[in-house]
């Protein structure tokens, strides 16, 4: 009869029935474990049952009796365990394809990229564009962003373009500005703009008006695309991050996510947020997609995006750049697209995500979920992406309505110098503010906004406790009274980033009946300090009660 | 330890292991069964047992001893029992959405259609546009094309986009001319017409002008398009139609498919060809899809398309229409364009299928498979869609390269009178010539190109071994050396369909390991006359062991 009712029922429920018939398959002991609650207490436990499905059975205390039978039974040795964590805010295609380019992020002068542009070029000849990312000014100690002629001195016979750091700049080199007819009569398109010195384009290109570039890069082939999906997953898990929310899901990114689904080749789980309303529409159509793959793929809402970013001056401000007068950034969406766009995605019941940096976007960002809220009721889990400049006076604003702010810890390290130049200190109060944000009654989701800064949510934590830099930089954290408690920012990566994408009925604590997704790592990051937290190794990332990476 | 295995072979594998469990699940007993075996001759059976996965275990023949132990045991009370029919050539969404718009098909005159138009207008106030389909000035005896005139005189206060019957021309009023801006300056586009009088347009566009029109139309909503596939499917299985080629899938319309799918709702199978190869290589990327959804969607090549259609005269010729001196139709693809495309979609394992009515591109595509088979081996399975006018001359082609001509009979019946004007007696010898094309070793493929014609296949069954039409004109059939047998056909829509589409491992037939997907009809089509078989009705439609339409 079972046959008989798996035909009725379908394969999804085969595995159910299965799972009845065998609870309790697995278990790994001897670990010190600990997952945050729901009411943001740390639970030890020291034992984890796996079934058949690899859900959690439950969590054992070490006076707790084991089972007898089994299908597997490990030994933890002792090893710190926690959920696996989860990144609230990350580009999935965008580190997979950054891992296949030129990558300049660790470059500390305008020389040293060069030599790397240049090393490059001559080791992959095939490629017909030199196309990377990473730079970042600032850290050149330039006092100028970079120019084509910069790049002319290192490649001249192949067209390069480069990103910056934050991904609201690039530069392009002569011969990309050639084969982009870019010139002097060039015009930026709205919410961009072309740098221009001498009546010339200098080879920057800020926010909307990168496209100019961009559509004169041949677009990536399939295999390409997959390749880098690839390489994506196997970095996140090596670095402990099982389930990611992808904010700014394309549907050629989508494509690829169901090829990898459809071929058993998704691994980690991915909680899309569409580029926009026409992937949304298109690819959902007219609501959130079930989960697809045991887990591993929903759409469940889409991003809409309200500025650009601090570094390029693109972050929309309330008044001017301290350390350029006159400029406010790009405000990319006026208060009736955004509020529209928004409705278009809440009344089929997606969930809404809107990048805002600076505290003008912030404040346009807070009026329309403010509006939307009185017409989308129920469970809507706004949500605001990076919240990094904020007044103040809006700050309490974040606790209404539900709304869940996506921050990014290590922006915080990374842009202290930047920020503080930008804005000047009168602003910075409410800046990268999410110790403000909880007082505030906010709910909390924290990632790393990836490629823009490294996966690795260890730094996170690190930077979420201590906002020190990795050189401990300043002593006792910057706005200290912004830190949170290690199991505060704990929770923000597992169980509230989980909840950020309507996924805490499965993901982010290792309570019953969810996935058996988690680490071993070779410390307790409970007791750790901070520079211990930050040098934290995943020792084995288990997705689904499956072991999926081990440290060799 | 069965649970486990689960896990590690993922829920797919576990359906498999349920059915080794319990082999001989059920049984449909006491039906006159035939289906065609690989040779082309008629296999007999009385019973047929089915497996807990939906497959055919075996056919029993009536001294065979039946199982004992069964999940379910089904009296056939002697009803004939064949394969699942296949559609070749088929447009779902197409006919979804046309079911849900104005059909002009049963409109015999001008002044019939016009009430019709009045009536639909009525009775869908919220429709902002009246579209529909269908009309036929051949069948309504009106010696020109209907003009703007004709439909302000129905509907004036909105604008009306009417399709002809092939999809290769279109009628507007005057309120949708207004909205697309057309104009007396309008240009048609390469590879269309927009048809003039007296220096202004009289309303009707050919081929690809049609998309003047079309962009003025507000696109379906994901829940139209929904709908319109669940429509589909409805009508498909109670025609007793299980799978069907989707010949031109775009990327909303696989979106459609993939929602159907994930929420359990996709029961037709369908083998999709891609809307060209932008879709093509967005969607399946490196290589067509493996099957989905348990055998019920697969991706597997690509449709170029490389003329127009008979009635609106864009069908590329070889030398002038005989009622329109001076046209020879449309060419949409050059030699080298059509050879790149092709070899774009074959060097990644895609299959081929080319559109081609007129004698001019059926030559084009005959030599441009030709060069693609010399550098592209192995088992590709060129196909020609509907390869409807053949110079003689080029018949023997057909027999080259394993060529699949995938035909649609009823176009023949549909045809013949307006084929006659157009091309004139003497170039008809290779017209709707699927009986030459087996002589020549072609392998057929038969469909109806739904919605251009009703998805009845036993109206393409009764056509195919006739070649008369409904009304028995002319008697004796037209060309009725061109006749097939009743098996011939039968192999066309099942099991030669099924070849056609790489799915012969899974459907086509009902032998050992199939999908058991059958109907039930109410007569022996065996023994049936033409008229007979014309009048088949569908008893039961079954899919994958399933019972999925009754009729009531």
């Amino acid at each position: 009869m079972i046959a008989r009712r798996v035909r009725l029922l379908g394969a999804g429920a085969a595995a159910a029935l299965f799972a009845t018939a065998a609870l309790a398959d697995g278990l790994v002991d001897n670990v010190n474990g600990y997952t945050v609650g729901k009411d943001g207490e740390v639970e030890r436990f020291t034992g984890l049952l796996i079934d058949g499905e690899g859900k959690v059975v439950r969590t054992l205390a070490g006076k707790d009796k084991r089972p007898e039978k089994l299908d597997f039974r490990l030994d933890g040795q002792g090893r710190t365990m926690i959920p696996g964590l989860i990144d609230g805010h990350g580009h999935v295609m965008g580190l997979g394809f950054n891992a296949l380019q030129l990558d300049l992020s660790d470059t500390r002068s305008l020389a040293e990229a060069q030599d790397k542009i240049r090393q490059w070029a001559r080791d992959n000849p095939n490629q017909r564009w030199v196309i990377g990312r990473g730079w970042n000014q600032e850290r050149w100690g330039l006092a100028r962003f970079p120019t084509a002629a910069d790049l002319d001195a290192a490649v001249a016979d192949r067209p390069v373009w480069l990103m910056r750091v934050d991904g609201h700049a690039g530069v392009a080199n002569s011969a990309a500005l050639a084969l982009a007819g870019i010139n002097a009569k060039a015009v930026a398109p709205a919410g961009g703009r072309i740098e221009m010195a001498g009546g010339k384009p200098t080879g920057l290109f800020v926010d909307a008006a990168m496209a100019l570039i961009d559509k004169a890069v041949p677009p990536p082939q399939a295999i390409e695309r997959d390749l880098a999906f690839a390489k994506a997953q196997d970095m996140l898990i090596a670095e402990g991050i099982t389930a990611v929310a992808d904010m700014g899901t394309t549907a050629d990114d989508w494509a690829v996510m169901r090829r990898a689904g459809d071929m058993g080749r998704l691994r980690v789980r991915v909680i899309s947020y569409a580029y926009g309303i026409a992937p949304l529409i298109s690819i959902a159509g007219t609501g959130p997609t079930p989960w697809l793959y045991n887990g591993r793929l929903r759409m469940v809402g889409v991003k809409l995006i309200d500025d650009g970013a601090l570094g390029s001056r693109g972050a929309w401000l309330k008044a001017d750049y301290a350390d350029a007068p006159g400029q406010r950034g790009l405000a990319l969406l006026d208060d009736a697209k955004l509020k529209n766009l928004g409705s278009r995605a809440a009344m089929d019941g997606f969930q809404v995500a809107i990048h805002a940096i600076g505290d003008a976007a912030n404040a346009q960002a807070l009026d329309a979920i403010g509006e939307l809220a009185g017409t989308y009721k129920g469970d809507r889990r706004w949500r605001i992406e990076h919240a990094q400049i904020v007044d103040p006076a809006d700050l309490p604003r974040f606790g209404q309505h539900g709304i869940i702010a996506s921050m990014q810890p290590v922006h915080q390290t990374s842009d202290r110098l930047m920020a503080e130049a930008r804005l000047g200190p009168a602003r910075l109060a409410g800046a990268y503010a999410w110790g403000s944000m909880l007082k505030a009654g906010a709910k909390l989701a924290f990632g790393s906004d990836f490629p823009v800064e490294s996966p690795d949510p260890f730094a996170g934590l690190a930077a979420a406790i201590s906002r020190e830099d990795p050189s401990g930089q300043p002593p006792g954290g910057w706005m200290p009274e912004q830190k949170l408690t290690t199991p505060q920012a704990l929770a923000a990566f597992t169980r509230d980033a989980a909840f950020a994408g309507f996924a805490e009925d499965r993901i982010g604590s290792l309570e019953s009946g969810r996935y058996a997704d988690f680490l071993l790592l070779d410390r307790d990051i409970m007791a750790a300090s901070p520079a211990e937290v930050r040098a934290t190794r995943v020792m084995e990332t288990w997705i689904g009660g499956k072991r999926v990476w081990v440290r060799k």
